[in-house]
């Protein structure tokens, strides 16, 4: 499992999957993955979840690197039930500090890097690419399970037992989660210093119709505060209110 | 990892959630999971396979054993390529000495098994359930990678690393693989003492558009040798020439 390389530049022409949101976390895992040198196979994951309206930053950004190839594939995680994110419960509106006070938070959905990363093990094996990106981070939002460097390499353990590729090149597959010990602050400056376009970016919870941002539920102000104690303005698009 | 308990029933009501393609394995999981108590929630994910048929046969196994609940995903891996039983390769006809001794065959789909268990891994935590159980078995036809109990282990492990429910319940999840060790002749065996109706349930890989088996398949070809090494005729339907 690979961390953070910490903006050295790779002179390879490795080929690498990278699961993009849309959020700001995935563009950023994007852009660095692309400044390591890997043409980028960017798979975008229409799990049902409300923020339709990420799809569309998805593509923007895919759009906006010039990826190899950009695939969406639909699954509806809704069949299962549970999760603000995909269920009707409301999205919580709490400061970000009392949202990770209470351990794990409503909006986790059941399961779903793994789903995801399921999914980008299967794109990449067919495409024999062995290096995943995955824009995790467990410092600003340690709730989710999934997030924690351990659970990521007990991926990447899978990964190399899972597979045809992976069993004939003696454990090649590699999780990279360059964001995983950054926080929200070090993320943004870290993609800014790489030319990263937050305004294309849509990290809101519970957007509007038009797909303007709340700017209150927890992943709004996580992502507001960070831009602010860097003393910056979002870019991103938000109701008036905020 | 539970491998296979040999028959002993139980008298728990727990519930299991057990991944049903309406194959003869799946459906002798499913008969085994009911004979030790667990109340069967069948999980059956269209995967986009050729063999459409499956998802018929594993409505009527899950009729025949009145599950709790049958759930079908829809999850369309044909948007990776690869593989005979997604895309367009034709279905090898070889004898299955054959086809074991080629190493893992074309019909080996990446990462299918990781896929479908990271989707009932979700179902299970939405449901509160920690027991899974899947159809595998390494004996005979040792090819997929992702039938081996190293691999099913290596899962179990990650299940309880990526969910809140594996973390607040220390490890509960666990992943049955009832079948990993049988021969085809022993799951046979097995499913017919425990009265599993064979003829519901569907094998081929190349059906008919009618649904009749075609006998000739890797799969029908292991299926048949199981059934006349028992002196048994298989209660499959097959096309006329078989």
């Amino acid at each position: 499992m690979v961390f953070d390389k910490g903006g050295q530049g790779m002179s390879t022409t490795n080929r690498a999957v990278v699961l993009l949101s849309g959020g700001l976390d995935s563009a950023t895992a994007l852009a660095i993955a692309a400044n390591e040198g890997f043409e980028i196979h960017a798979l975008t994951v229409n799990y049902g979840q409300r923020h339709a309206v990420e799809l569309e930053a998805a593509r923007r950004v895919a759009r906006a690197y010039s990826v190899a190839r950009h695939l969406e594939i639909a699954i509806d995680l809704r069949a299962f039930g549970a999760s603000a994110l995909t269920a009707s419960i409301d999205v919580p509106k709490d400061r970000p500090e009392d949202v990770m006070a209470q351990g794990i938070p409503i909006t986790y959905v059941p399961a779903r890097n793994t789903v995801m990363l399921s999914l980008a093990l299967a794109w990449a094996e067919t495409l024999s690419v062995f290096d995943i990106f995955i824009g995790v981070n467990c410092v600003d939002y340690s709730g989710y399970p999934d997030c924690r460097p351990e659970y990521l390499r007990a991926f990447e353990t899978l990964a190399n037992l899972a597979t045809r590729a992976g069993v004939e090149n003696q454990g090649r597959f590699t999780v990279h989660a360059p964001l995983i010990l950054l926080s929200k602050e070090q993320i943004i400056e870290r993609g800014r210093a790489l030319g990263v376009d937050y305004g294309l970016t849509h990290t809101c919870y519970d957007p509007t119709s038009h797909g303007l941002a709340c700017g209150r539920c927890d992943a709004c102000a996580i992502r507001l505060a960070a831009f602010a104690r860097l003393g910056l303005r979002d870019p991103a698009a938000y109701v008036d209110s905020v």
